[in-house]
């Protein structure tokens, strides 16, 4: 028989159950705190005009997945979940009711070089808010993204929030040119990493003056309690422009995390953070796992100027973006969620003396709502069918043999220990339920 | 502002909140089934090789979307997930367990043209046994079409059940050559619209003989309990190639049926069902809704050929495929699903004086499990909160006033009847629950 060549393109990948049940599990989690939240699920095509989702700018062109279709039309496999959420506002604006609150978690395409942990096709995992230019909209995104860490269990995880528009004001504090203003960010983003002098050294080459930069340095490197290290800050950005009303809006924002009940040991004020996303407009956010050290998880902020671009006019905007992706790999890495090997709670064995009682036995436990696993081996016997089982990590099996079957009694075997009880057949389910939970096997 | 053209590509949609909810709903229904009968989930890329997606004979090219990637290699977007599967098995063989059951829910592609009710993007949703010749491996998969049929509530759904080696002994009864069986296979399948004149003409036309043709049609016109049918099929066979083997693998598959619990009412063996799709080799089923009229919303059978394909070996393999978007549009035009209009529970109205107060009732409610939308209007009075509420389709909002907070109540407002209750605070949560099911507003 010729044999067809099986492969996978780079960058792209198939998921085996037990990966799958993990995925599965992730989005189920994040779809229960976006709802928990009120935002509302929406979807958008995989494939778009080119047009649509390179925006005016022509922007990323080179990096998506974009051919010619069979009429001709220049079309692209979606890029992000923002810019489709752009044109879809704009073409269904009279059937939202604004502010406009929905969740998206669907793939994106990517023509970038595939690396450890990156790769072509990825889930995006996005909530956003819609035509409210309210701080309260940035705390409900934040507070969104502080429970979606709690509910998947991310160990100190910690938020660092700052402001776009403080980074401006610093930017001129530096002297810097508007149109250099990205240097500036870029330079104070790396403090972590290089260190004050490491930064006094990149702002000083891209031309700020050794004072600017050393205000900026005692600016981006305030610690301390919101409040306080926010007051110190507009005290340094008074005379600067649109310094004092960034600062405001930070305080508007912590007063509000606090209502909500965000723990204030999960988030701090960063004057450092940058973000790279050029559309940020407002508050900007980003999760950190500090240890293990596994770096940014998820990230948020506000971006006034995009959602219109299809409209005609501004709309304020405000969202979150999950790092679904790099989630999946710590919570696999660190064994977070307890997810179990297989699907079918239990299997039941096949004896051709007993499949019709057999049968009915599954058929009863299936609407109690058990995902029970029917061998259709017929031409194995029991030791065979419970290797199998056991093998596709199935916690438990059911053996319908004929005397117990005449006792109204089967025997149940814990595929793990191998323990092996006999149980009374109107029994069967809650028992079922209870070893299942005990019994699954650790991925 | 510059304006950029929003557009969607014909064939392909939006899910606005509504739509995508009831999505949702379906989907999990379906993998509730598939997963209580012991199917595990995967998932396989959406942009595969192109000579993967095309097979040996370079088939359905014409109807992919497929184009030169980045790094040269020609490449398109999936067409169906049997194909997929067939090369999964391929590459995961050693990571496996045969009898692999799998199912899998994802988009495909097809570059048709779009008519009403067929889209160029698509939802397929399919259940796979691979690794086994049992009847008991085909009756697994009609016992998932009845539970999803019934899961659904699709009402009066009725499964016809045939063989395809049946159909070819049919051919053979005819006397008509092996390579224009399937002329023979179209003819009978039109039975339904046709009528016996029609099909006997057809069947003359295709150069089967009057006598041959009179034969064949008293063979598909059989009707009656399966057993009886069956037994009559035998006689008529009994001297044609594979005919006996087919009349008993439908025997078996019967039995497993009744023991499975499959309600004789809702499947029957129909000698002239053919199923379009040329892969088959064994049993072959369709579920047709008969009132109302919709017609076929899946179909399911055996196709031992396909598989092997990549390995360079057969392996036996049955499956399922649910109509997903056909029963999506049954579900909502008979309104079979109780699907709410809004994803939350209820809606925190924003008074300034009350903000903080409120904002920790929320968290304490979402901590309960209940989705609370937490009003960002606080540039709006109540009565204009309560409105967008209500055109989002959210049954219940609450008040937060002062007077009642003092008494640790809020007003309750069910938007839809307009009634208010005050409710205490410790009961507020138990009350939306009560109140949030009933006055969920039909979709």
């Amino acid at each position: 028989m010729a044999r067809q060549d099986a492969r996978v393109l780079k960058g792209f990948r198939d998921y085996l159950p037990d990966d799958m049940i993990l995925r599965q599990r992730l989005t189920d989690i994040f779809r229960t705190v976006f709802e928990r939240h009120g935002f509302e699920p929406i979807d958008t095509p995989t494939l778009e005009y080119l047009d649509v989702l390179t925006g005016k700018a022509g922007e990323n062109e080179k990096l998506m997945y974009h051919f010619e279709d069979h009429g001709g039309r220049r079309v692209g496999l979606r890029y992000d979940l923002t810019v489709p959420l752009a044109r879809f506002v704009a073409m269904h604006e009279n059937d939202i009711v604004m502010p406009f609150k929905r969740y998206h978690i669907a793939p994106v395409w990517r023509a970038e070089k595939p690396q450890r942990g990156r790769f072509r096709e990825f889930i995006q995992c996005d909530a956003d808010i819609v035509g409210s230019s309210s701080m309260l909209a940035d705390a409900e995104g934040i507070s969104v993204l502080a429970d979606a860490i709690r509910a998947v269990g991310l160990p100190q995880a910690v938020i660092s929030i700052n402001h776009r528009k403080l980074l401006e004001a610093m930017a001129r504090l530096a002297g810097v040119p508007e149109d250099q203003a990205g240097e500036v960010f870029r330079a104070v983003d790396k403090l972590d990493k290089i260190g004050t002098d490491g930064v006094q050294q990149e702002l000083v080459k891209t031309g700020v003056t050794e004072e600017s930069a050393s205000q900026v340095l005692a600016l981006v490197t305030e610690q301390g309690e919101p409040e306080g290290l926010l007051d110190r800050a507009a005290r340094r950005l008074a005379d600067i422009d649109g310094g004092a009303q960034a600062v405001q809006e930070l305080r508007d924002l912590a007063r509000h995390l606090d209502d909500l009940g965000v723990d204030r040991r999960s988030w701090k004020i960063d004057l450092a953070l940058a973000r790279g996303i050029d559309y940020y407009t407002g508050p900007v956010c980003e999760a950190k796992v500090e240890s293990p050290r596994v770096g940014s998880v998820a990230g948020a902020g506000r971006y006034d100027g995009l959602i219109g671009n299809f409209l005609g006019r501004d709309i304020p905007a405000t969202g979150v973006s999950l790092g679904f992706e790099r989630i999946l790999e710590v919570v696999r890495e660190y064994n977070l969620l307890d997810v179990p090997s297989a699907v079918a709670d239990a299997f039941m064995v096949y004896l051709p003396e007993t499949i019709t009682h057999a049968s009915r036995i599954v058929r009863d436990l299936r609407e109690t709502g058990l995902r029970i696993d029917q061998s259709i081996m017929d031409n194995r016997g029991i030791g065979s069918q419970l290797k199998t089982a056991d093998r596709r990590g199935i916690p438990l099996a059911i053996i319908p043999g004929t005397e117990e079957l005449d006792r109204n009694e089967v025997s149940l075997k814990n595929l793990r220990s191998g323990e092996q009880i006999q149980v009374a057949i109107p029994s069967l389910a809650d028992t079922i339920r209870e070893m299942a939970n005990a019994a699954q096997q650790p991925r």
